[in-house]
């Protein structure tokens, strides 16, 4: 055994949020960390124009905070301060009438903010802790699992193999480290595009209600706005300068009947009437034309690992569709769960195997979170599908809506309070318990909404079976109700049928 | 327009069976065609020995054969006289008792061929061919679908870059053009690890009978044999030179238990009494040591092509286990259905679009061979995986027997003589119609496993769907046999009981 007592070795792939709390967490937890990035430095004003003209909002919620809480509490306070909290939906319809509809019964929000703000956070974050190094522009061509090796195109155009103890793949949907694991690992593995495409467009700030004053919203900023449309439908988040991001998601095949000014121009009239203005039709043109059209994608893998050396999170491990706007929050959570589990095995970033020897700790923490998390990240990424539909059609049927209400009665007599779950909370009960998850939670109903967002106490795939046990309770009760509606119905016909005949009939 | 006339290049990745039979398909529609092979040519005697360590056996069935009569009637010839028919699975319980159960009522047979021989044949046919060449030992690098040029590098170790009109991936399981064209086409991917792996062993050529004499089978050479374990089990094939190879499929975990030549010989002596001697336990051994143990792994893909310049066909397509005995079958059918598309869309090999044109007719055969394909490629991969369940269990379980009797009398019943599809007829019903199924087929019931192995005529896709309404017919069938057989029994009883009773009782 090595006598060697200097930490060891981590390298992340990829500088996004989920890879900065990674090395924040790792450096934290005692080890050398080198983050490489292909793109350039985002604090950089060069990289800025480039970054906002995508950046897709991001509605961050309760798991995201309590990750964040649980790795760097003081980014965690930070966040809530840049974010804007949006406490329902706004729905839009074809005549511009607003409905709005809550998220939380107690009035808890989901948080509106740029990817490219929070991302600059945490990197700043990440470079101050000690150990903690960045490139960027740094270009992984490929990953050698067995010499651990990761081969990488500096800025300067060089070679360069950079040696690693520990390999963190968060590098997004297309994930070179995925790709270079699957050499290795016998990886179950899937991409599933949608017919779908999104485009980003950007709706200005209202002008001053006084002389040189402040600009405003255009629309409620404490809503994220709907504009359903059942095969399509238009969003809008609101951001710090008081602009909105709108973006409009739509199938390909209404995409590529959209191919002029004037055809795009009645289109957004006949659908979007209120939007429109709001946006301006110049703007609209401008940013259709110039903004891409991007691709939709489902990513399912499992393990997520390779042995004692190799882990996925993130979209590297689970891109799926943005409809439950838990995307970056399941990435978040990953490195919470990542962090725990590597605490609770007691991995020693000082311990250095023999050669051809395994880190047998290091690699139980990675078998077990491959293990543990897969239910919980192909739950929620199913359930994002399941949205999918929700937000562009079902919201606007009366049948949802009768369902809604009736989970918010049942969730009001059975659980009071039951939603409100603080992240320092979550994350002492955790620490204690050594368990991501705590093992108990507050009974009674809960929506599946309220427990996806507001529940980062309650793993998904937990949340999933409560919801469908709930499900088939409610959907008893509905048979129920509908069969004594129509016994009741039938007696009291009869009844008058008999009093208008004047006599029964005899059999 | 370019006024030339010259054939147009189309280049295929990989020499294996399908690559080559698509190399023959398209030199004589007219296209000049190279074959790219990353490994050497299989017909040297150095490759032979390496080739063989690993040669898997291949039942080839109607699809493989009418396929290569519709391309090569020669070679369907050739193949027939180098393979060995089975006309029947021998199931081999735990005493070593034997019981055959025949493929098909009216004696048809799968072909059992060392894939080698196959592959050895159709490459030799190839190259024969005029316009067909072949680059062994050239290894892609990447493929530009845009610039369409393939960048490789040869024996010699040059980097060489190979333009094309028309590009094919027939370069198996884990095809480089499959992954390449994922960077241009939104594909729809996914790759599935089953918890078996596989393990070849050699079972030799028995004693001649008299002095001097030929070598014999140790088993009967006109069945599959199988040894059903239910969670593993052995196959053996037959092969000319009087040996059968054997195939161990079984979970990794039962292959870890395995750790010691005891272990190891206990454990067949157990599971399989009589194939231990036959096989004899230093070869056991010597096999078991020395022979990988492979994966089986399901790969599906969506769509196969890109515009009018790229497309994927056999394993690089559709991976499947090994279990319904189609992966090749299916590989051989796709160069069928996309030689009979190539004509029907008249596909010209000496057009040449212009520069940033597409050849429409090109893309319009690629589109609709991506579009009708699937479900049937969809289907027999699912097949295949159910027969997994199917030949390790429940072969050997009463339901099964009792089941596959009662489709056996349906199909005598109903569909006399409807398994003899001849190649020629199929063909040229094919041809006459241009559509690579012809619309029309025998009525009557016809058993799964007769569809899929003996009814090229019939795609797979119909051929669930058929399967489907049958197995329907045949559960309303048990239950109301079943309800009679009740009925009758208690009729029965209840006349018996009033007899021994003396009286009927009174209501």
């Amino acid at each position: 055994m090595s006598q060697e007592t200097a930490p060891r070795k981590a390298v992340i792939i990829g500088a996004g949020p989920v890879g900065c709390l990674t090395a924040i967490a790792l450096a934290k937890q005692g080890w050398l960390v080198d983050i490489y990035e292909g793109r350039p430095d985002l604090r950089l004003p060069s990289s800025k124009s480039a970054a906002q003209q995508r950046s897709i909002n991001l509605a961050v919620s309760s798991r995201g905070i309590s990750a964040l809480q649980a790795i760097d509490p003081g980014a965690s306070d930070r966040f809530l301060n840049a974010a804007i909290p949006m406490r329902g939906r706004m729905i839009h319809d074809l005549q511009g009438r607003q409905q709005s509809q809550a998220y939380d019964r107690n009035g808890q929000c989901i948080n509106s903010i740029d990817r490219a703000l929070l991302n600059e956070d945490l990197l700043e974050e990440a470079v101050r802790v000690p150990g903690v190094k960045v490139f960027f522009k740094h270009k992984v061509l490929s990953i050698d699992f067995d010499t651990k090796n990761v081969s990488a195109k500096s800025d300067t155009g060089e070679d360069l193999t950079v040696p690693f103890d520990f390999c963190i793949g968060a590098d997004g949907s297309y994930s070179i480290v995925r790709r270079q694991m699957m050499r290795v690992v016998r990886m179950d593995y899937q991409q599933t595009y949608i017919p779908h495409e999104y485009l980003e467009l950007r709706m200005p700030a209202g002008p001053s209600s006084e002389p040189n004053g402040e600009p405003t919203f255009l629309l409620d900023p404490h809503h994220l706005h709907i504009w359903p449309r059942h095969s399509f439908m238009l969003i809008a988040l609101p951001n710090k300068d008081k602009t909105f991001t709108c973006t409009l998601f739509a199938p390909t095949s209404e995409f590529e009947r959209l191919d002029s000014r004037e055809k795009t121009l009645k289109w957004f009239e006949a659908n979007f009437p209120d939007a429109l203005p709001l946006i301006g039709e110049e703007a609209l043109l401008r940013d259709f034309e110039n903004n891409p059209r991007s691709a939709l994608i489902t990513v399912k893998a499992r393990p997520y690992h390779y042995k004692d050396r190799g882990i996925i999170i993130g979209d590297a491990a689970h891109s799926m569709v943005p409809f439950y706007g838990q995307g970056l929050n399941c990435g978040l959570e990953d490195v919470r769960v990542l962090d725990l589990l590597l605490r609770k095995y007691e991995v020693d970033p000082a311990f250095h195997p023999a050669a051809g020897q395994e880190d047998t700790r290091l690699a139980r923490a990675l078998h077990v979170y491959s293990e543990t998390r897969y239910e919980d990240l192909i739950t929620i990424s199913d359930l994002a599908m399941d949205n999918y539909t929700e937000m562009r059609h079902s919201v606007t049927t009366p049948a949802y809506l009768f369902r809604k209400s009736l989970d918010n009665i049942l969730y009001y007599l059975t659980a009071p309070g039951a939603s409100l779950v603080r992240p320092e909370e979550l994350n002492a009960r955790a620490a204690a318990q050594q368990e991501p998850f705590p093992a108990t939670h507050p009974a009674g109903w809960l929506p599946l909404y309220t427990m996806v967002t507001f529940r980062p106490d309650i793993s998904y795939a937990t949340v999933r079976r409560k919801a469908r046990r709930q499900g088939d309770i409610l959907g008893y009760a509905t048979w129920a109700a509908a069969a004594v509606t129509v016994g009741t119905l039938g007696i009291t016909c009869a009844h008058l049928w008999r009093r208008f005949r004047g006599s029964p009939s005899a059999a």
